[in-house]
């Protein structure tokens, strides 16, 4: 009845033209866009910005104020040196480093940066999680 | 460099007993737990939970208050019964009810729920939007 499924991130942003801008520069391509609303497609889902405040109404609890960083989005790369490529291209677009790409307790290798409104990435390769040719990650029973 | 691409949202939880509780009512089988931590295979990607302080600390701001809300996950369905029915569900399950689902200006049908942490889930019918047999949101182009 409720699918184990995710099919659009909605990201809650103060300036939709900062937020184009900043995903941008990831390279990133808009695929959809009408007046205040933008879609990404991620490849069997889509990710969007919504302005603020818009967000709170349409959630139905119209002028709250929405935080963030308690959900994190997450990119696995093949290899550390992806991770810190990735990484550096985020810092150079203008994100703010929350912690370096580093070896994790995990035994990954793992950074964390927040974008201009403070939605946070992580960007890790994990030697225990396979990814496939679309850069989807297999699932354990794969 | 920066794929177009998620394959990892992880929701801060206080309880990870009680976060496991309310997603298993709606009928979700966890693929691989460790010590503090729960990922679900949603097909390409995976859903992890990770106790809201390690979660902070992991980031690289121990004893940060992170914050809930500008950033929704949604469901898409192939209509508007299925919405109601998965909205029930989750609502039998303990979510507190945000905005039942109704017909909305965009031309859908949609209504939000918070899960026990604060997450926010959108469920949506998009008659603009195609799903696939498997359940996933087809590109704009496809």
């Amino acid at each position: 009845m409720t699918p184990q499924r995710v099919t659009l991130i909605t990201l809650g942003v103060a300036d939709l033209v900062r937020a184009k801008a900043f995903y941008g520069a990831l390279g990133w391509t808009p695929e959809e866009e009408t007046p205040g609303v933008v879609f990404y497609d991620l490849g069997g889902m889509k990710l969007g910005f919504f302005g603020l405040d818009p967000l709170a109404a349409d959630q139905g609890r119209p002028g709250a104020q929405l935080g963030t960083g308690a959900m994190s989005l997450a990119q696995n790369f093949p290899d550390r040196a992806a991770v810190d490529a990735a990484f550096a291209q985020a810092e150079a677009a203008g994100a703010t480093v929350l912690k370096r790409p580093e070896a994790v307790f995990w035994g990954g290798y793992s950074g964390y940066y927040a974008d201009p409104d403070g939605h946070v990435w992580e960007l890790a390769h994990n030697p225990f999680w396979a990814l496939d040719s679309d850069g989807r990650l297999k699932a354990a029973s794969e």
